[in-house]
């Protein structure tokens, strides 16, 4: 299997030394490596009946990328660790393997390596590689009172989606899709770390999760306002065909790996960026002043 | 529990930026990166009941740690993937923690970063990292005919402990330790580079296994010489207790991590290198000029 991996695999202009060897080598011109890993379990992270292997393998790669993406680098690399019953199908295996090295290549990236192993439940260990060609890492810690919270990308499409699948549904196509193929916006992390955000994180667990883990590790609240956060037509479509209120999606749902950032007061973002708040003295992450939900307790602070 | 464990790690010199945020830092001064993933299931690449969580740690940590040092450099960092059951006691939990803390300072490397989720089976994705110090990697592909053959390390002390606590026992203690927690000579990978090795691999699967990635990776044949492979004392004595051919282990037998390469003939090799043999025209590994074990299938040779 590690043979039939590896012939499917197309090497990156990093990649030095790709799969089939006991390491990988890749190149790190920079003199420093950005380096994140993510599990993923099988009825946990991903449903087979919900997703195909194809899909599977692009999700399992963006989670990581993203990743690499939110600390303003570009990602060069993946390692993939793949634990699978034997009766797995080869061609499942074919799709993931697929899936996997097409998001890669989304970023110039490519899988230098992995490991096979036999397990009762499929679980994937996705290890992203990346290069912060000369820049300072964006962390998570450093939001500034007066500093500005702005997004780019989508928000509560993958949980509308999953919302949609739970129902026993397969469309809207748009929001299905989302959720099997996320679009993470790889190449604004680099460049909100040139526009010198000073704090960023993707969202992978849900907006106000992901900016409390700012807001906890800068030592200050991020107050956002209820009518910069957009609900897309679709997304209020889909909740009201299933009857469920679709800022939840966007203010909570994860795994659409938007980027989140905080920057400097009157830095002129692109359009990808959508100004939703600002940093101010305190703690934790208010919508127009109020924890959300509303009664919240403090996990959503 | 994320926060529990990255309480509990230590950063190395080479730890820019360590866990707690989207991703981790790592120097890599070489302006490359060395990079393995191993991933180790419960029941199957190591049992609760037979090593304690610290034990596990270390072997966990020393799998990849001896990839790296494979390569001919010397590690920086471990990323650690590891899913569990929600009723995994904690105290189990830090002792693991522990030990890939543990075994990463033997070598000056750091835990840097994982992920944490729950799963039926404890499952471990490690990730290393390493730096090659300006050196050329040593791969699989580079014996020539002429080469000598060598070893740096212990062979078949893992399996001798395995079987010993197969067969429900917990002595001689020194095989069962060596099974618990291997000892790699990981310095002797980047002093191999500097010698001049040609090819290397760690002794994983097994020597014969494992020397044969070489001569196919090489396209050349290993020839070793029995008289020339030791069976420790301390093995004689368990195989005889046991009733099995101890050469067995020595030559098959896995997880101990010792390092094999080539040579240039004529290298000056440091005590803690045994030259075993020579690589000469053909294809796979041969003891005496025998396939190991004497009509064994295409698989050993």
């Amino acid at each position: 299997m590690i043979r039939r991996i590896t012939a499917a695999l197309a090497g990156a202009d990093t990649t030095l030394l790709g799969p089939g060897d006991d390491a990988a080598v890749v190149a790190a011109a920079d003199g420093r490596v950005v380096a994140s890993t993510d599990m993923l379990v099988e009825n946990r992270h991903f449903r087979r009946d919900w997703s195909t292997a194809n899909d599977i393998g692009h999700k399992a790669a963006a989670r990581s990328l993203a990743d690499i993406a939110a600390m303003g680098a570009v990602p060069t690399a993946l390692l993939v660790g793949f634990a699978a019953p034997g009766t797995l199908a080869l061609d499942w295996v074919d799709g993931l393997v697929a899936g996997l090295r097409e998001e890669c290549g989304e970023v110039g990236a490519a899988v230098v390596g992995g490991d096979v192993t036999a397990a009762d439940t499929i679980t994937l260990a996705v290890t992203a590689l990346g290069d912060l060609q000369g820049r300072d890492p964006v962390t998570l810690g450093g939001a500034r009172v007066g500093d500005v919270v702005a997004v780019a990308g989508r928000l509560g499409w993958s949980a509308g989606g999953l919302a949609v699948l739970g129902r026993g549904f397969r469309s809207p196509v748009q929001v299905v899709t989302a959720h099997r193929r996320p679009e993470p916006p790889y190449a604004e992390g680099p460049r909100a770390a040139q526009l010198g955000a000073t704090a960023m994180t993707d969202v992978s667990d849900g907006l106000i999760a992901d900016l409390g883990h700012i807001a906890e590790a800068s030592g200050v609240r991020l107050e956002l306002r209820g009518e910069a956060i957009e609900v897309p037509a679709k997304l209020a479509e889909v909740g009201a065909a299933l009857n469920v209120d679709p800022l939840v999606w966007v203010l909570t749902g994860g795994d659409d790996y938007a980027l989140a950032a905080t920057f400097p007061r009157g830095t002129d973002l692109p359009e990808q960026w959508r100004v939703i708040g600002a940093v101010i003295d305190g703690e934790g992450v208010r919508v127009d002043g109020r924890r959300w939900p509303v009664g919240g307790h403090e996990h959503y602070r």
